[in-house]
């Protein structure tokens, strides 16, 4: 048996403070058109897509408002579902979310050939902090931007057009939690969508680890939980220089053995595609990663009974 | 600051069903001389070190029973332990144990270079089954052999001859379970000790991955979870062919970044070592993966609350 999905990884390269909306969808209507040439029916985006990774800047509630969307699809991005849905392409993407309410998440949707929002994912994993750092140039804000997504790890069932993959979805942060990957597995999971804006470096000039090794993070980690996860995993980079502060690239399409399939090669807007055998998930959820037969919970409990580390002389008994 | 260990990997190459004990014991010896030689305080041997990987038979009690140690030490690894006193040189083996009470278990030992057993595993995530595959030449019957470990995940703090190191230890195909780890490094870990034997093809003759993607396998898994869980680990094959089932080698001591900072060449008796830096984990526990800032366990309650997989539709209200 096989159950293929011809799947598309859009990496965009930098997005300007200054840029317009519609020159950014414009590029992302011209990765989509490329995606669907080349015979894709879902195309992933990136994190935060639709503007620069404004969590960089103290900004005031003024400065921000125009970064969130008050609703999905709206005006700003109709054309993006405009032309998906004349493609007859569904795609995900990531996004900052102002809900009717006021609340502010770090989301992302996923939206079906036929132009419809299959689910919703809000990040659960923020990082950075609440307080920005004094006399930096560039901060990570996400703390104070976004609430924390309260919708935990939910995985959707995509329907005939794509295989019926049960599909997931985590942004940026999240791929280096296990905990959010095993949570999505435990619910089936066959495709796990992740859209990112990761730091090349540390933009304000202390010492840092190089590009080269946070790449080679960001793919170990997506390799790593796609083969423990029995899983395909698209992730997905906004690459390069973005007012002065570098995201690396390293967009890869991952197979359920852990083995990149595809990878971009620039730090720019770029396509690349691969044929998803959902299939080839059963080896590892039947044998080596059937968890039914394997897993033992009984010992897992510090997972969920604790946040963070308790060294173990502190439980000693006085 | 720096607290460094010098860590030896002693790899095993096979040890055949008719091999004797005595001459396994030396070849540990020679593994544990050449490691004190380059330097090293603590050796990380194999799983199952002291026998052939006996779980691919069929046997009857009366055959089994060599193959588990009463206590440990007992006469028959008395010269190892003396050997390393002498050298001292403190390490990390793998056995079957048998209890007074008659359990049995696929557990490890870690002892310091004066002697001391300073901790005790017992393997969780047992493979294969209970019952034999009918008609196979080679079995997997660790589920039959061995009893689920009962221990959990414990950490032991070292002292001051290891650095104060938060020690854990996983057994084989622990380490591809992230839970795993992560309940370790809950407890703080700093230094990860699994040792292994894991099949580098069908030896049955079905369709199979080939020995080079499961060394991927055990190699990605090793660097993933290090890097997830800001350790050092170390991770050690028997290797090599025993008798006509084959053993993937693929040893190596892995960063907290992930990166592979020692492996072995061969698929047999051979030494590696490295400098492991336990202050390297600061990085990754007080920034990336600080858990008590970044943790979310409320939505982690699968985890813990279930074994296997459930499917989205059948938790939908009907």
């Amino acid at each position: 048996m096989s159950r293929i999905i011809r799947i598309a990884a859009a990496q965009m390269g930098p997005t300007q403070r200054a840029d317009h909306r519609a020159h950014t969808l414009e590029r992302m209507i011209r990765l989509l058109d490329e995606a669907a040439a080349q015979g894709a029916t879902l195309v992933v985006f990136p994190e935060l897509a639709f503007t620069t990774f404004f969590p960089r800047w103290l900004l005031d509630d003024n400065e921000l408002q125009p970064y969130y969307e008050p609703s999905m699809p709206n005006p700003d991005v109709q054309p993006l579902f405009d032309r998906a849905r004349e493609l007859g392409v569904g795609f995900s993407v990531g996004y900052a979310e102002r809900t009717p309410e006021g609340q502010r998440y770090n989301s992302s949707i996923v939206v079906t050939p036929d132009g419809t929002i299959l689910g919703k994912y809000r990040k659960v994993h923020l990082p950075g902090s609440v307080e920005p750092r004094a006399g930096a140039q560039y901060q990570q804000l996400e703390k104070r931007y976004f609430e924390y997504g309260e919708l935990g790890f939910p995985v959707f069932r995509a329907g005939p057009v794509w295989q019926d993959a049960l599909l997931g979805m985590l942004i940026c942060n999240d791929r280096r939690w296990p905990e959010a990957w095993r949570t999505l597995a435990l619910q089936g999971m066959e495709l796990l969508c992740v859209g990112y804006n990761s730091a090349a470096y540390d933009p304000n000039g202390g010492e840092s680890e190089s590009a080269e090794l946070r790449t080679f993070h960001a793919q170990l980690v997506a390799q790593a939980n796609a083969y423990m996860n029995a899983c395909w995993a698209v992730a997905v980079a906004k690459a390069g220089d973005e007012d002065g502060s570098g995201l690396i690239g390293g967009t890869c399409i991952v197979d359920p053995n852990g083995l990149i399939v595809a990878g971009t090669r620039t730090l720019a807007d770029e396509v690349i595609v691969a044929d998803c055998d959902l299939d080839l998930c059963q080896q590892g959820k039947s044998k080596m990663f059937n968890f039914a037969a394997h897993r033992r919970p009984e010992h897992y409990r510090r997972i969920t009974g604790q946040t963070g580390v308790i060294l173990p002389e502190d439980e000693s008994p006085a």
